[in-house]
Parts: structure tokens; sequence; C-alpha cells
């Protein structure tokens, strides 16, 4: 019993966009302990379409799609699957009556194109889109042929798997041997120097133990297969406990957490709350701590001061001191994190001013320098150095800036 | 003549890592004018690889293989392809010295595994690898069919092709043909709603037009065929004026443009700035504004006012009509957008309050409810209402906030 993942969109064929979706349901798969391995990309072809399912059909048992259910011509994997079964396509009051209820709600109308998405397959089941317009199928064509399509926007396609498609598979009997992981997090520490710290670790094979790295973020993957989730954890647990021991203070968090998640939670156990004052990511800091729904229990908010004027105005940094040590210092760092710290009235101030590129550095202020202040609650300041080198992205100094900001204060909190 | 995509590795099977190679490919292909209508995943196993090369003989003519060129007992991309066609390995001594010398330079030893890379199919000429150790093929196992093998490691793949395989796909009559395409960018309408407007353009061949749409932002995607780059543009060009006077000022750009670079453009004509006032999005439009690099010219900064508390005492929102109004509602967008442009000075000041969920929604005041306030150089101030619906995501809505928020301001300075 094997599944297949179908990515349908002619997007795909011509590289616009990454194939996130198979990277998903693959790992999704995994986890169910569910064999696959096949994935086929085709284009929105009603002929190609047909002859990728008289493959897949003859080799699967379970067939994955996504993309190709919207309202335009273009999208055909409904009416090609009804097709290649030889069923004819029936109309579904219930769906036409949910897509005019989604369009109703944001008062827009619901165009005669989007009543296409109510046409399925006579005998296949509503797999309901609980977001978007275009719903999916779970139908069985023929005894052991089990077809599920989702549209290719993630959000919705995230939801649909997870809240319908997976129960659904169990009750069918898929995915009995169960994979169970647990990613650990760290931050401010290399790659390599983890994986030598984690040694022979790495080589274990139930769990395994494997590295990942991105954006200054590195993971740890513990991985253990067994016939139950109770069994997997209690395979997981001393692994987990030892890399953690191991790496100490590096390590913010498992799973879901980000390091604005860690800082929130320390936050929420001292009663404490905090400000930001951006320079050069313009806004990133706060946006990261704001992901977090509750932030605002802990996080007032801040000033943008891109400008000089504003840092001047707005978080009372010396006109003085912003001509002799320029704005990129550690100097201008802290006045800005006492700045905002003393006008929110928050119990910490968090700064952030750097270059990041690609124009205004200098040799002596190269693009990827970026200072950090944090002013404390006992009314102290401080302030670091960060050179992250000058073939860095813009988009990269910015994001591992705020990263390594919401690192300063959690190291702070720990203390 | 047709290509097609292969990708050989149990680590995209696993969803371990996203197939950036077959978007790279993809993309290559695409610029190239070479049509592939299929890409295939598999794992590092003989016989389904063998399925795979069954299958893809027989629908086109060149095969373009990633991975499994590696020197582990699981790399078998080259051995297979050799015993499908019947065809013995021949260890290539300049492949073998090569090895040995980029590992020397190293100041390593070359290990016995590495020997197995050495080994081609008779007939096959070597396709260097510049960087690594893994070298490719270009193979012709029989008339009208040639196979390129490429290592999965992106950065080698990428230097392969662009040295290597692009200039001999091009003396062998392949990518004569040239694609260029253009993408229309849209906000405030609809997916569907536009493809009935584009109408019989979404029916014609060369240049094809196809919708996208994805957070909100619609893409109407233009391709054209052609002997050179001159003729495809002279293709294009009369149907991405129709198209960008049927849609009139939905359409926002072209390309790589975003809203923050349109709105950008348009204030460095009128040599206007503006300031920001953000509570439900935390910084996220100051952060999509200044990832344009130079926006220092126009965007001074802001205030992120997400406590009550900030948006009296930094933006002068008055306390009685938070309490009569609630920080969810036009009066408080339209203080907040004049209290930022007055602080900061700035021509334009741009606020969003609203409620991004997943708690915080009540019957009046649900989720997905935003409004946005605009506070102009003439001292006027304006507020729209958004109601973005329940189902979406805190991420969706904070994203789309600050895009529709980018929009208005945009129009504004289109007026």
């Amino acid at each position: 019993m094997t599944a297949e993942i179908i990515c349908v969109g002619t997007e795909l064929l011509l590289g616009d966009i990454l194939n996130d979706n198979a990277r998903y349901l693959a790992r999704e798969l995994a986890a169910l302990g569910i064999p696959h391995y096949y994935q086929t990309v085709v284009g929105d072809n009603r002929d190609r379409l047909k002859h990728v399912l008289d493959i897949a059909t003859r080799r699967s048992q379970l067939l994955i799609f996504t993309g190709g259910l919207g309202p335009t011509p273009d999208d055909l994997t409904t009416e090609t699957l009804a097709d290649f079964f030889g069923v004819p396509l029936i109309e579904r009051p219930e769906i036409l009556a949910d897509i005019a209820e989604k369009f109703a709600r944001r008062g827009r109308q619901m165009s005669p194109s989007n009543r296409k998405q109510a046409l399925l397959p006579q005998g296949a089941e509503i797999l309901t889109n609980p977001i978007g317009s275009a719903p999916g199928i779970i139908w069985q064509p023929r005894p052991s042929l089990t077809l599920l399509t989702f549209p290719g926007v993630p959000s919705e396609m995230h939801r649909m798997w997870q809240e319908i498609a997976i129960p659904y598979l169990k009750t069918q009997g898929w995915g009995r041997n169960i994979l169970v992981s647990r990613t650990l997090k760290f931050w401010g520490i290399g790659e390599s120097v983890l994986a030598e710290k984690a040694g022979s670790l790495l080589d274990s094979t139930n769990p395994t133990v494997a590295p990942y790295a991105n954006l200054g973020e590195v993971k740890l993957r513990v991985c253990a297969r067994a016939a139950s989730a109770e069994e997997a954890e209690a395979l997981i647990a001393p692994v987990e406990q030892q890399l953690q021991e191991m790496s100490g203070h590096y390590c913010f968090g498992r799973d879901e957490d980000t390091l604005a998640t860690a800082v929130g939670r320390l936050l929420l156990e001292t009663g404490e709350t905090v400000g930001v004052a951006e320079s050069c990511t313009g806004g990133g800091l706060g946006r990261m701590l704001t992901e977090v729904p509750g932030s605002s229990h802990y996080f007032w908010g801040g000033v943008i001061a891109y400008d000089n004027r504003v840092k001047i105005g707005l978080l009372d940094v010396s006109p003085e001191d912003l001509e002799t040590h320029g704005a990129v210092s550690h100097e201008v760092a802290r006045q800005m994190a006492a700045g905002v710290r003393h006008r929110l009235g928050t119990s910490w101030g968090l700064s952030i001013t750097g270059i990041a590129g690609p124009d205004g550095g200098t040799d002596a202020k190269p693009v990827g320098l970026v200072y950090i202040g944090l002013a404390s609650p006992d009314g102290s300041v401080t302030s670091a150095e960060y050179r992250f080198g000058e073939t860095r992205s813009r988009d990269w100094i910015r994001h591992v800036s705020a990263c390594s900001a919401l690192d300063l204060l959690r190291n702070a909190l720990l203390r």
C-alpha cells in the first residue's frame, strides 16, 4: 500500500514557484509512516494529466493531488479525474452555498466562474476547504484506490490535510506505524560546532538525529519510529534531554517555538514588558514579536526610527552623538534602547541600528555592521556589535539582526 | 522535442529538503524555450529508477537527472542508467586524477569510495564538475535521446548547467526558440474577476496569458515564444498594453515590482515622505516599505502602537475615543494616521488597526476586521474598513493588511 504525490500546475513547470506542497506532503506521509516512492509534476493539461493518472493508478493505491481546483479555465484537475474514470460531474448545492457565503462575508459578489468549483465527480465526498473557495475531494473511484485533491494554496492545503485528510486516512487503516519527530532549535552556535558536540548521537538509528541550518538558526531533528506515539516519545525523551544538556543556553526551544515565543514566555514569567526602537530593520523586530498571539501582554510597541529626525524627536537620541559617532554606533544603539524604554514606560528597551545594504557601507562601517542596544529594568544600558559580512543580502541581514536582538534579550532574561 | 526533469533522492521523498533543483532547471528550460511537461522525483532505488526511465524515455528526448552521483552505496544514478541501456561502466583515469587532485588541494586523502565516481557508461562524455568530486555525464545512448546527469548539490549543478550544459544543448539545436515572460501584478481585484475581464486573451497561444493568485495578490503571466528576445517582446507588448488598459489602477507593477516599490516610485516622483502607525501589524508595514533599498529617501519611520498607552502617548489618540469606539475603529485609525504624520512631520501618515486573531474577536468586531487610516499632505484624513473573514490566519490578515495599506496610499498618490 503506497501513496504518490501529483502536483498539477504549469507554474511549477515554468519554475515560477518552489514545490513546497510536495515537501509538506512528503514530510506528512513520512510522519504517518505511509510509504511513497514517486512524486510527479505535470502542467495544466488534460491529456498529460490523464497520462500521469494512467501511470500512477497502476503502481499506487493512494494518490494525492495538489493544484488545479481554482475557478479559471486552466484549473482542470477535478474534471480530468472524472473524465479519466468515466464518471459525470454533479453540481453540489452545499458547496455553491458555502462559496456564496464566503464571498458575502467579505462583502463581495460570487463570480459565475466560481460555479465550476461546485462540480464534483459523482460518488466523491467533499474534502471541505475551511478557508478558500476551492473544496477538494475524497474519492474511491474503484476498490483499493483512493484519491485526495487539494488546492495549490499552501495555507488551505495544510488545514484540509490536518483537519480532514489525516483523520480520514487513519480510519482507512493508513499510517499504522508512526514516526514522531522533535526539533530542537538553537541560536548563537554554528551547525558544525553543534554537530561536533552531538558527536556519536548523530549516528544513532532510532531515534535518528540530524542537523539543519537556515538563516542563522540551527536545528537538530530527532526522529523515532514505533508502533505508538507513546513508544516513539519514550525513545526520543532521553536523547532530547542529552542534547539539551550538552547545548546549554544555545537551545531556545523546540518544534513550533521561535525566538519570539521564547522571549514571550520569559517575559510572561517575570511579568515584564518590552518596547523596540528599530532603524535598519524598519519594523521587522516588532513584527517578529507580534507574530505570537497574545504578545500584547508583554509587547507594548515601539518606534521605527529610520530617519535620524525620528531618532532625535521620538527617542531623544542626542544630535551631537549622531554627528560624532554616526547613526550606526554603540552610542546611538544605547540611546535608542534607553529612549524607547523611557518613552513607552516598558521594563525593557531593545534597539537595532545597522547597515543592511546593498548600499551605504564604508570601509570603517561596512554593510552587515549592526549594533543592538538593550536597556534593562534596573536602568543599565548595554550594547553589542555584530559584523555579519558584506556578502550577505539585505533580507538576510535584517532578519538575522532582529533574531540577534531577540536572543540578546532572551539571554538577559535568563540571567 | 521535449525535456524532462528527474530528481533522484530519498531525502526528497522524506520531505527533508525542498526541491529547489527542479525549480532551477524548470526556469532555465523555460528561458531557453525548451518545452518540458513532466518532473519526477524518485528515491535512491534501482528498480524504481529503471521504472521511471522506462516511462521517460518513451515520451521525452532530453532527460535531465539530478542527484545520486555521490560516492556512497545509495548513490546509484550512473550505474542504473548504464544497466538500463545495457552498457558497461568504464573507469575514466582523467576523472580519477581530477578527484585525487581536488582532495589533495584541500589537504585531504581521497577515500576508496570516491573511485566509484570515475566509473561512467561506455560512450558517455564527461560533464565536468568544476567544484565537487562528482562529475556528470552527457550521453546519447540511442539516437534522439540525450541524458544529462548532475549532482544534487545546487551550487555544483548550477555551474555545470551554465558552463557546460547550455553551450552543449545549443550546439545540438536545443533552445533555438526563446521564451520571454512578463508578469503583471494586481491588487484589490479577485482572480476570477480579473480572468473574466481578460476574457479571450486567456485563450491565446503566443503569447499565452495565465492568472495566478497568492496572499491577496493576483498576477497575469504573459509568455511569448520566438526566435529572438526582440521578437518575443514584440509579441508581448500589445497584449501587455491591453491588459493594463483593461485593468486600470488595479495593476500596480510588473515582474520584480512590489506594492512597496510602486509606492516608493510614486513618492520619489512627488518628493513626498511617509510615516506609519501600526497596531495589529506590529511593524510589518514598516518592514515592507524598508525591504526596498533606498527607501530612506521617502520613508522616515513610524510608531508601533500595539498597546493603547502608546497610541495615546506617542500618537495623540484621544483616550475618550479609544473608550467610546474601541481601538479597532475608523476614529482611532484616523487619529493614528494624523498623529504619526504630525509627530514625524512627513507628508503622509498611514495607519493600521485591526484584529488579527486568533483571539480577540467579538460578534461586532470579528477577527479579520481592520481599519486603515490615511492622513494626506493637505491635512485631510480618511479611513477604510476591511473585513477579511474570520477563517484567515493571523499571518495572512497581518500580511494582507499591510499590503492593503500600501495600496490605499498608492491609489491616493495616483490621484
